[in-house]
Order: structure tokens, then C-alpha cells, then sequence
């Protein structure tokens, strides 16, 4: 019984250490990482309870998965166990301004995209649970993996959670179109919507087709067009790829909310996102926007500083960072 | 134009460091194989040249198979690119008595598994070859890879080439009846039979269904029932999985050929059966059986000794070996 | 609420790599350890429910144990949390004959070792439980911890579970004399002793003074002296540190146990013991010795390949290894 | 008989690689140091002679921190040996920002917090010395360690040498009121006062409880109000905590020091601050505060170059960047 | 037969990871270059045919260089073999503001620096190539090297290929006097002259001495003087080892160019010269001087983000950063 | 002022990881070694005082070999620096059975090998000291450093110090002949002539051409052919690279010596003679003969599980091995 639930695919990653190509590396750091496996982890660092649900091929591959989550203090009791199907495998390679990071993506057939509405027991893995969250990968995994999907935020609205959602857009998994097609509908199930906005030129949500003349006035169109009770935007500034800058705004109910900005070296940007709805679910289960702006912010910042998808920082950190504090050594 | 051509599967290989499990591991080692790759890499390290025959995924993986093949100077013009399919990977734990090493395929659905008859140009490919070679592991892969192989071996034996088989058989990719359902026809056009035999209890070729009450009367019963020119098999005696003995025979015109048995401090033994094919045809070419199995025997031995399945070992170090050269430091 | 309920201390423990002394190194692998730690993490691999009781500092090396056991499914939540103290440390360096490995300890003051009787919540740490284990290096810790672990042992008794206890004399944490004035009286509260006997010379349980003609007549007379149920020993031949043997007998009710005897290629032997204690819980709580025996024996064995205090393998190996699979690489 | 002579805890350094934490790792950095250590060391690469004077547990870690002492020509014939207290350990997890360097400390009941006065035979330890150096560590350790602070810094100011002490104030070993109360009166036996002073806000010195309304003038209070011949403060600024810059004041007999302002690409900025006192002490032998500035300065900037907290950097790269070298590569 | 041929010597290249010095490290990561080797590595990326002449050891260092060229489809059928000389090998340390990078070779009496003239087969290595490239380091190597130099050079522009010529000058090699006096008579050979120039300060051509109001007057005046075909100028901007930006301008037949500047994230700066001639080729061979400094510009930015002397980025994602891609992650 | 001297080449040693071959290795493992060096580090290991005379390059592997030095507390204020040459390096690849080892030399035209007589001071280098050792290296490196060896014997002998010589035979620089031809003159210089003997067939010292029926009359015979106050010949036992056995025999004044033999689990062999070399010294200097040959077999013994040339294992350790410790973890 826990307070979060989430639901969407996990992978093995797989990454070249010091900015090496898949073709000149010797070695490979593995680590694990997905949207929803990340938002799960984030919000048990914060102090909540978490479940996350999938479906893993019953291989060591497929326990190192639940391990992960394990290890977080994740409860993986509801992953859905497959005798056939892979692992889903990304190989992320790092860059340097000019050249960006690469994402090589092997998650076709993964035991995840094949899910199929009914296998879970949404029933049992939502009891007792306050919040679900999920993100577009989901769906644009297979059409079955739309429908169950859809299944799983039915049933959570049925149940009065509220819910979180992340277009989280990969064009290599399905076409804008697609993309909007399959996602408009599941909207009205959503009551938070959250998604990065980049800092340059206008306002937009490339996958609703919503734009606003600013952030904030994105926030609200969003919010007015599909129902949503609160959107959540991050607003991410890049003069390189080591050095970012990050912050984010918030519209419910008739309200604007902003938080710091924050400046950042940046060690492993992957999972960004996903921290920032981690800490925004933190202070969206207490009804309270602007303490969710401030953690998903700074939960985000602090993600940046952590290798793998996994942020390790901890609740402590977050709020010393919110409160302001300095870049001293801590001794 | 080389002398030697191989065709088969090459794979990334994902192996954790130190006898580490998969659940442990924080890095893989990669590194590059295939039982038909090995073969093609290996007869290069002993002087002749080389082609390797695939079909590859156009990524930074694709790359890699082929610059490693490049590397060691193999040919790879002929090598078939596709769009959209992925690398075949597999992950190899070490393992120590009494824990056998593991092989996790995930190789479904891989560029090469998806080759088709008439893809390969094997006019050109087989221009002014004197040997072709390749394993069971070909065409197991999948119903069009088995028609492929069908279609390459004829083509050989038509233009009058040497040809070598070696049914490596994986319990993991086709049941023994597929296996000797699919290739016991390929066998008409096999001038060369190479397979492993376990030096515990009778004498027995698993895939064809023939035994022996000794390898050397498995060897002529071999070569009697399928007409085979020469039949080699390697014999090996385990007592742990760090220390091994290697020994050969083979049975060609009526005639029983032996070689040295090796003591083996084994580092890595993945690739061995392929080092012994790469030596053997060394001296296949020459038609003298004895320096075929000698050669095979002496670099399957050297194989054991370097990490990885590529066989680093040189020719030099080959013949050293074979005249008897010590345990000596050399400097 | 967990099957099994073990009690003891969790270090970190770090390495040299590549049996490095540590004055030479600048590198050390770091992992974690402790003998009813490892006791834990082992029945959970094998597919039983458990829970590790201890006394953690509340920074990030106390989170890392905590985090190692939620990673192999351990239940953490009846751990106490302290404020001042420090982790304890072993640092570990690996040797080859003649030279043995070393284990410096830096254990002293250990938040473990401040344990005091009352501060663990027993009635609800053993709720539903069946089996509570601990060793000989709990009550070696402090007064305290001889006090707590007293205490733990008359409330499991009390409440009817089986209790296993292994000594695991350390002779740099108290001497023969202390050791077996602080245990004898534990002994009352104890069903099931498991020890370790060198295979070499007479066979003798050093702390509490008991000898036998054999390992056999050794554990009847440790039965028959202390009233335990069950009495286990390890049998451990040693011709270098790389290549050991392995087997064990027990002794129950009036009747004798034997299992097979294994050949080890050692990767790493901390926690062999451990891992026997875990399989042959496996079987105990079956009440069934044989299989105890044989599943204590053979997760012991495959311990041994794994490097590390915990033993990744699965309890499908365990079984596979006990039905003689061989070493043949599994693919 | 060396010419410096330092007198302080030397600490095993634990980092996790590549800005992991603690609970994300597998392997740890180890490298040796300590304030007292790091100007010992630093002051060798200068080309003088130093000597460490520190107590040490007889173990393997003890002797890693002669050898290393050793390896830079540091004289270790005065350490005091314990045969049973611990080394002192410190974990240091590398930050960026918006996420700060920690530090976690294990240095409680360390064979240096238990020296006590009359330990160290002084007479022989500063025989033909000519600076002694301390910092505010040593007394912090523990009331006996204060007390054998005090009686050094006598001894040498008996004997006339130069001291040397920078407070390096650790709120983790003791209060600001603490570490007031017990080096107010160590201040009559320091002939040169060192420390480092924030770029942002006022000039404050915060042990001793002087402020300025510049570093030049915060020089001049504290020289005025405790008699010190020399002081000298570095200046930091920071906009990250990969890029710092870094100058520094001195003050001494009326007269005020500038030097040049270093932009630093921070690769490790820990003995920072050893570093500058060693490259101050270098010019302050001489008599030539303009000289101990521009090397103290120089060579602390080109410490933040390299991991670790030696200072491997030497006397002509001091002196190079002193002159103005470019950063073209050097070949 | 090559498109593109080059000459000069290839190395073993050992640098201390992370920022590591020499003194401190205890592993060295081991890669590949030099200057020509670099060359004709770059422009197979590029998509073109190369072959790389060079004299090399017979033992496993030479192979290691043949190997690496054959890996990236370089044609090494033309390099010398030498029984007796060795390896050159250089030392790398990296550096960080304010430290600058260092080189320490190790190259005397390496196999190349004794190549005499007439040892290689010209018209068979040149046989339907478009253009040869060669730098200052091969003259400067030994006298007998800089005779091979001018017999490479003069057979080249007789058999009517273009020929491309970067003085590279390393004053650890020779002074300027003998570079100018070797390298002036030369010039009559060259086509396409490339080099670097500082962007501080006037422009100016160390080597032959030739100076410019701005780097497009230095151009000029270089191509008037030496009746050069093309001069091209790369001009690099330094605020930091870290960060750097990266243009050049290019003078052809009374016609100047300028391309894109851009801002450069730096993994490694090693070969940054050599892959711009290698894109400079690309467009050169062309005769289009627009796309040849574009690609020279852009190729040459992208090697800065690659570990290694080695190239790894593709001909794709040259185009995509001349077409303006930006730095969002690729997936 | 040293009781033992001894005099030789420093070399950089480098070495592919775990049985890689130079070939297929991106990363080397570095450390130093040579013989006369590892004997001078082995005997402070025993608490002797050495001093290390050799002729250095002046820059940063120079300082690497003072550096390993000091770290073991060798003196090194008797080294001779150069300006121009360079620092002898040797390549090291680990082999197993079937392959050997192989050592690849480069370190023609190093600073030791250009050492020319009446460089050293060997006055002040030997003031004092009681004992002076080098091996046949050192005259092979070049006629200049044989001269200088015979220098050095020479006045080593007439200030009446013990001196040590193994001939430590290397093929690579030089012949039989050569060695022949130099060394024997030596040999009147020598009082302790140390060297190995192979323990398959008749007892043979190569170089000075004396056999012997057995180990032991092998040992009489040198010691009455050359004078030899004392011989000392280490026997090995070969099964394989990873498992050898090693005793040895002495002989002095008319009396035959024996010691144990020792299995070895092979971690790295090489070093092993100088560290016998070093424990035969600590005996030496006592005039005993049994305790030089106990000292020399377990400290050479001790060598062999330490990777690099350095025994970094204790006196105390050398003590337990020959008092008979066993193989269980010490903790």
C-alpha cells in the first residue's frame, strides 16, 4: 500500500564512460533508468511511499530492475512477469557542446510493450494509493500498452486519485500525430500536467498543438483547454551542455505560481524531468502549488549533479537548497 | 578477394567484470563475437586473408562489428546493412566451479536473423576463394537465415571451394529435432566437418545423431555416413573452469590423425571451438590434415588464454607452441 | 512480517582489487557485509521472506546497507537509527597462497555495538516469524550487545521460533575465555548450531570446548551436551586459497546427515559460511535436515564463486548444482 | 633535520568517482591527507625539506600515510606509533552546483586525537628547523591533542623559529566558542597567521572574532590585535564549483601584498588552502613576503589542477604561472 | 587505392585519467596518433578512401597502430616494417586553468624518425590518388625523414595531386631556424597550406615567417608568397582549457571565406588541427572551398568532444552541425 | 647512510589488465621495477636501510622512480640525474598456460645505460654501508654501465663490504658470449653469488657455464670455482603459470643448506628473484647462512601473490610463512 503509483517501462542503460563513442569504448557503466521508474524512485527519496508497475522478463536482467527499485524502498509487487519477452536496453552516449548526447534506443519487443489491459491488478496495486502518475512512453509503446494505459488512468480517476501526467514526446517511438491522436483522449483523466518547455522563442506543447505568449500564459491555455486542476511547466536555459540553467512555473486555479531559478553544472541531465515531477508530487499530495514548484524545482537542480537516472540526493538537500544554501563544502 | 570466407551472426558481447553476476555489476565489458566471425578473424592472425559475410544494423553497433573485424584485417565489403533492425547481444557471465558460466542471448529479431536468400552478392563475394565456412548457429537463427545458408553452401561447393561446417548447437535458439531436421540436407555440400566432443562417456555428434565408441571411430563413422573429406573433433577434459585440457583428432582418406593435448589455465574459453576451425583450415588449405589439426589445436589453446573471443594470439606464437616452446617468461 | 528474523552487525567492507595489499592501491571496491546480514539477503534469494535487524548510523553509509538489503528483497524496517555513532568497517585485503587474506577491522564504537537490550521492538520485529537467527559476533560486540542479543534469543524462544546460532569466534573481538562465558549461557536458547570445522586434524568446537573423534561423533556430542535439535558443521579442505572443498553433515534426533562434497574455484570465500546457514534454513523450516544439508552445502558452494559478502546466485542454481548440472556453459 | 616541520592529523581520503555518492558506488578513490600532511608535502615539491610529526596506528592504513609522506621526500622519522587506536577516515563526495562538495568524518578516537603532551620528543623533532607550521585542527581534535598543540607551538617560539597556523575551523570537531576559548592563547606563540576569507560580504575572520572592512584591512586588525609579524588571507570567488578564482592579501610591518587573481578550472579544491600556506612558507623563509604571496598564491591555484590533496604540481610550473604562462599545451 | 594518402609517424599514446599527473597515477589509458595517422583517419570518416604510409616496429606496439588505422578502413598495405627500431610514445597529462596540458615525448630513434629515402614504393602507395598530405612533424623527425619528406612531396605533385602541408611546428623537435631553413624549399610542393593561429595578438606564421594585418591578410600574403593554391587558418579563442571556440578563414584564387564559430565544450583538444585539414580535404577535393572549411571547421569542433587523437564523430554529424543542430539530447 | 647498496636500472613498467594482450588494451597499468632496485625496496620491507644508486632522466618518470623509492623509504640522494635521456620502459603481458609471459623491452639508450665511470660518488654512496649488490644487468646495458659495475664491485670490495650478484640472465641484451666475457672478471668481486635454477633436468648456472649433478653440487661448484664466500640458487617448480612451486639451497664454507618449499598460487612472478635476492641479504648481514636462505625462499615466496615488481608483504609476515602459518583469513 503505497502513496504513489506509477506505471511505465524500465531499461537497462547503458553509457560509455568520459564522453567516448559506442565505437572506440571498452567499457559500458550500466545503470537502470525510465520515466516512470524515476518518478517512483524520486518520490520514496522525498519521503513517500511508492509503487511502480511493469512488466519485466523473468531473466537477471529483469531482476536487476526490481532491485533497483527495491533498493530505493520502492515496492515492486504489482510488476507483471513475462516468460519471452527482453529487456528493454538504451545506450546513451554523453556529449560536449557542439555535440549532443545520443540516445540509441533497443526497446522494441521489450516485455513492457506488450502489456496488455487486464494483466494488472490495478484494483490490488491501487489500493490505499493517493496519486498516479504515468508518462507518454507509455502508450507510445505498442497499441496494447495504450490501452492499458488507458485502463490504469480510468480506474485511478474512478478511484478519486489524483493524477500526473508527462508527455515525455520521443519521435522515435511515434509520430507527432500519433502522439496526439492516441493522448487527447486520455487527458480528461489527468488532473496535473506537466511537461519542459524550452526557454527560447515562443511558449508551446508540441503534442496537444497548445501555444501561449509566454510560459505562464501556456500554463493557463493548457489548463483551460483540457480541465487540467494544475500544469506544471520547466523552463530549461542551455549555453552548453555542462552548464544549464533550470526553473519552472505553475497555473491551477486561477493562479500563477514561480520558483528560483537555479544555475547548473550539469553531470547526467536524464531524469530531469522526471525528478522535477517527483518533488512536485511531494507538495501536490498536500494540496500546496508553490511547495511543488520549490521541490520539483529543486529536486530537478539537484538531479543534475547525480550520474544515472537514479537522483540519490536526498530530502535533506533539497530543502537546505530551497532555503538557500551555499556551495561550501559541507564539513 | 580473400581466401577465406565465413558467414554468420556477429554480436556485441556484455560481460560484467571479475566473475560479477549481471544483478551486481555496475560496468560490462564489450567486446565483439560470433562463431563465424571468430573463425574469419582468426585465420587473418595466422597470415591468410579473410572475408566475413553479415548483415548489420546501420548504428554506432553495426560500426563496431565491422571495425573490429576491419581491425584485425578482415574484409567486410560484403556485409549487408539494414534500416531498421537491431544488433543481436549477448551477455556472458564468468562463472567458477561449481557455477557454470552463463549465456543470456537477446539476439531476436537481429539484422542477421532477418537475412534472406539473394541478399548477398556471393558471386562477388566468393570472387577467387579458395574456402567457405560457417555453423549451425547461421541457420538456427531463423526459417529465411536457414535458406541463406542453404544457398551460400551450394554456391561454394559449385564454384569448387573447400567447405567447413560446424554445427555448434545452442539449445536456446531451435530444438536438437530442428537442428537435425534443417541441417543434415546442408551436409551433401560440407567438405569439412568440425565439432566438439566431451571427453566424459561414449563418443557422440548430438545434432546428426551419430555415435562412436571412440572419437576417432566417431570421426570415420562421421565421415563414412555424410561423405565428408575430413572430420575434425576437439576433445576436452574439464576439471574446473580454470583449468581445462585440449586435445584433437581427425580422419580424412581412411587415415586417423593425432596432436598434443594442452593443459589450459583458462582466462576465457568463448571462442575456442572457433580458434580451432581458424587453425585448422590454416592447414586445410595446404591439404595436410596433420598441420590442420596441429595448427587447429595449438591456436583453440591460445584462445583460452586471452579475454574476449577474438583470439589475440599470434602466428609465431602458433608454431612456438607447437614445437614445444616452455612456460618461460619471455623477454 | 517475515519468515526470518536475523540480528547482527552490517559493515562496509572494502577491498584492494586484484589482491592488492593496501599500501599499494588507490583503489578499494566497496561492498557490504556481516554475518547475519548476509544471512539475510541468502534466504531471500532463496525465496523465503526475511527481515535483518540492526543498529545503523543515520548517514549515507548506514542508507547503503539499508539500500543493500531492500535491493535483495530484506525487510529494514525494524532497524534502529542512531544519531552519534559511526559505521563500522572492514577492510579487506585478498591473498594466494602462502599468503593468507587479511581483514582489518575498524569496527570499535560502531553504532552496532551501542546496541542496548530494549531498544529493539521484539514483539513486533518477530510477529509471524518462524525461524530467528544471530551469531557469535553479535554478542562479541559490547556488554550491550551480549545483553540485546540474550534478550532477543529468550523472546524467540519464548514465542516458540527455531533459533540458529553459528559462533563465528573472532579472536580479535574477545578471547576464547569471554567468548565461552558470555555464549554457554546462550546456548539454552538455541535449537540449531551450525560451525565450521577444519577438515585437518581432530575435529573440535573451539569456544565451548567440545571434541569429537569425527566430525560426526562431533556433532552428537555438541547434541547431546547443549540439547540443541540440530547441530551442523561445515567441512572445508583447503590446498591454496584459489581451490578449496566443501561438504557438511549434521546431526539431528539421533540420526546423522550427509551431503556431497564440492570442489571450489574460490572467487571470494567471505560469507561462505553464511550462505550456509541460509540454505540450511531453507531446509529446516521444512523440517526436513537433508534438504537443509544440501541446499546449506551447495548455496555455500556457489557463494564462493561470487565476489562479495552476498550471494547473488538463485535458488534455481542452488537446485541445479544439487541435481549435479555440470560446467558447461549455460546458453 | 628538515627545514619545516608540520605537526597534524593525517586522514585515508574515500571519494567516490565521478561525482557518485556514497549510496551509489562500487569503488572508492583512496589517497591520503590532512592539513598538516598537505603543507609538508607541499612545501617538498618547493624544494625544501619538511618534516611530518604526527601519532599513527601500526597497521597497514597507519603505514600508507608514511609512504605516502615518504614518497615526497617528507622526513616521518618523529611519528609516534599507537599500537591500538584507529586511522581516521573522511569520505568526500565531489558536488557541482547547485549540489556542494561533503565531507563525512570517521576520524572520532583516532591515534592523532589521542597524543598527548610529552609524546613527541621536540627537542629532536625541530633540531635545525627553522618554521614550524599547526593548524586549527590539531587542537581541535581532543583537550589532549589542544594541549600538545600548546606545547609546541612554545616550544618553537622558545627555540625561535617562525610559526605558521591557519585555524581551518571544522564545526563538526567543535564550536565556534570552543575553538575560541582554546586558540585565543595559542595566538602569542604564532609569528604568521593564515586564512582563507569569502569574496561575498565583509571581511571576517570568524575563530578569533575580527572583522574589516576589507581583507586588507581584516590583515591589519588581526596582526594589531594579536602581534602577528605576518598575515595573510586568500580570497575566493565562485560561481560554481567548477570554476573559482583566487587571489590573495598579506600584511606585514605596515606594509600591505597584492598578487595576482587566478581563474581556476576546478578539478579537486581540497588542500586548497595547504597549498597556499605551503607556497607562502616558501617565501616567508626568505624573508620576502612579496615572494611567499605570489608563490602561496600560484601554487594553491594550480592545487585546484589536480586530484587529490598533494600538490603535485612543482617549483617551475609555481614559477611559470608566476611569469605568466599561457595555457597552450607544454611540448 | 586511396583518394587520400598521408605520411608520417603514428604513436603510442599514454595519458593518467582525470586530470591525473604522471607522478601519481597508477594506470595510463592507452590510445593512438599522430598528426598524418589523424589525417587519413578523419577523411574515412568523411566517407573517403585514405591510406596512411609510415615506418613502424615489427612487434605488438606497430601492430597496435595498424590495427587502429585498419579499424577505421585505412589502408596500411604501404607502411615499412623495421626488425629493430621501436615505438614512439608520447605521455599526455591534461590540464586545467591555470595548468596547462603537457606533452612529454618519448620519440627518438623511433622506427619512422630512420626512414630513408627510397624506401617506400611512391608509385605504387600514390597509384590513383587525388592528394597527399604530409606535415611538419615528418621532416622535423631526422634529417633522413625530412629527404623522404621532400621525395614524398616532389613525386606527389609530379604525378599532379593536390597536396595539403600543416607546418605543426614542435619546438621539442627542432628550432624555428631549422624549420624554416628544411621546411621553405618544400613549399614549392605544396597546393593547400594549413595552420593554426593564435586570436590573440597579430596574425602571424611562425615557421616561414610571414606575418598579417588579420588572419585574412596573413592568408593572403601567405598564398601570395609561396604561390600556395589554398591557405587556410584555423583560429582558436581560450578562456580556459575547458572552453574554447573554434573558426577559420580560408584565401583561394583572390576569394576569401569565412565559416561558423563555435562554442567548444572541450573533452579533448588532442588532434583538433588534424581534423580540420581531414574536412578541409573533404571539401578540397571537391575544389569547393566554401564546403572544405565548413566541414574542416565543423569536423574539427565536433574532435573536441572525443577522447582520443581519433575522430569518432560521423560524416552525418558534420552536416548536422554545419546545418545548425543544436544541443538537445539525439533520441 | 645505508647498510645495503645496491646499484641498477629503474624501469617504468606497463601492463594490459587482467591477461590482455598489448593488442587488444585500452588502459596499461603502471609501476616501476628492475632488479637492483627491487632488491633495495625489499630490504627496507625487512627493516634494513637501503640506498638505490642509479642515473635518472630529469623529468616526470624520473621523479616517479625516486618517488616509489623514498615511498619504501629507500634513500636515493646518490642518484644521477641526466638532462636529455630518456627512462627505460618495459611492456608486461600476463600470460597462462600455454602462453607465456612476455616482457617487451624498450629501453635502449636510457639514462642508467648511458652511466659512465666515476659519475657515482661512490665513496659517499658506500660510506658506511656493509653490503652492495647488483646483477647482470647493469653491465649489459651498454660497455659504459659494465665498466661502471666493475668500478663500483671493485671499490665496494675494497672497503671490505659483503657484495651480492645474480647474473639474471637476459637474452634481449646481450649474448652467452658477452655475458661470458664480462661478467666472469667480475665474479673476483663478488663475495654472495645468488642466481635460479630451473628444477627440470641437470643443474646448469648459463652463464658462467658451471653444472652441477645436482642443485647442491651445482652450488659447491661455483662456490669453489670463483671463491664465492657464499652461493645461493633458488629452485622453481613449473604446473602451469598460476601454481609453482619454490624452494632453494645454499652453500657456504663447506656446509649445504636447505629450506622449505612453498606452493604458490601465482599472482605475479616477477620480482620473485630479487626478493629472494633481499631476504637472503637480511641473513647475510648476520653471517647466517640458514636464516639468510629461510628469509630469502618466504620473502621470495610472499613476492609472488603481489601484483607489480614491489613485495609490498611484512617482515612480520616473512616470519609467520617460515614459522608455518596456515592459509585462514587473519582477522
Amino acid at each position: 500500500m503505497s502513496e504513489v503509483v506509477t506505471f511505465g517501462e524500465g531499461m537497462v542503460r547503458l553509457s560509455p564512460p568520459h564522453f567516448q563513442r559506442l565505437e572506440q569504448t571498452s567499457t559500458l557503466d550500466m545503470a537502470v533508468g525510465g520515466a516512470e521508474f524515476n518518478v517512483a524512485t524520486g518520490v520514496t527519496r522525498l519521503g513517500l511511499t511508492a509503487s511502480w508497475v511493469s512488466r519485466l522478463p523473468q531473466n537477471a536482467l529483469g531482476r536487476v530492475l526490481v532491485n533497483q527499485a527495491r533498493q530505493l524502498g520502492v515496492d515492486t509487487s504489482h510488476v507483471v512477469w513475462s516468460r519471452d519477452d527482453r529487456m528493454g536496453i538504451y545506450f546513451l552516449e554523453f556529449g560536449s557542446a557542439p555535440r549532443p548526447s545520443t540516445v540509441l534506443y533497443d526497446r522494441k519487443n521489450s516485455a513492457m510493450s506488450r502489456i496488455r489491459p487486464g494483466e494488472v491488478d490495478w484494483a490490488s496495486a491501487l489500493a490505499g494509493a493517493k496519486l498516479f502518475e504515468t508518462s507518454g512512453i507509455t502508450p507510445a509503446l505498442s497499441p496494447s500498452a495504450a490501452e492499458a494505459t488507458a485502463e490504469a488512468l480510468a480506474i485511478a480517476r474512478q478511484k478519486g486519485l489524483k493524477t500526473v501526467y508527462d508527455p515525455n514526446y520521443r519521435s522515435t517511438l511515434w509520430s507527432i500525430e500519433d502522439a496526439r491522436k492516441v493522448q487527447t483522449p486520455l487527458m480528461r483523466d489527468v488532473s496535473c500536467f506537466i511537461t519542459g518547455v524550452s526557454m527560447e522563442g515562443e511558449a508551446k506543447e508540441a503534442v496537444l498543438g497548445v501555444t501561449g505568449s509566454s510560459p505562464h500564459d501556456l500554463a493557463v491555455r493548457l489548463a483551460e483547454t483540457f480541465g487540467f486542476e494544475v500544469v506544471a511547466l520547466t523552463l530549461r536555459g542551455t549555453s552548453g551542455l555542462m552548464r544549464n540553467s533550470l526553473t519552472a512555473v505553475a497555473y491551477s486555479n486561477g493562479r500563477s505560481y514561480e520558483t528560483k531559478s537555479y544555475d547548473l553544472e550539469v553531470v547526467d541531465r536524464v531524469g530531469g524531468g522526471d525528478a522535477f515531477a517527483a518533488g512536485f508530487i511531494a507538495g501536490y499530495l498536500d494540496d500546496d502549488i508553490q511547495k511543488a514548484l520549490d521541490y520539483g524545482t529543486a529536486f530537478a537542480a539537484l538531479k543534475h549533479t547525480v550520474p544515472g537516472d537514479i537522483n540519490w540526493t536526498t530530502l535533506q538537500e533539497t530543502q537546505d537548497l530551497i532555503k538557500g544554501a551555499g556551495l561550501r563544502i559541507r564539513r
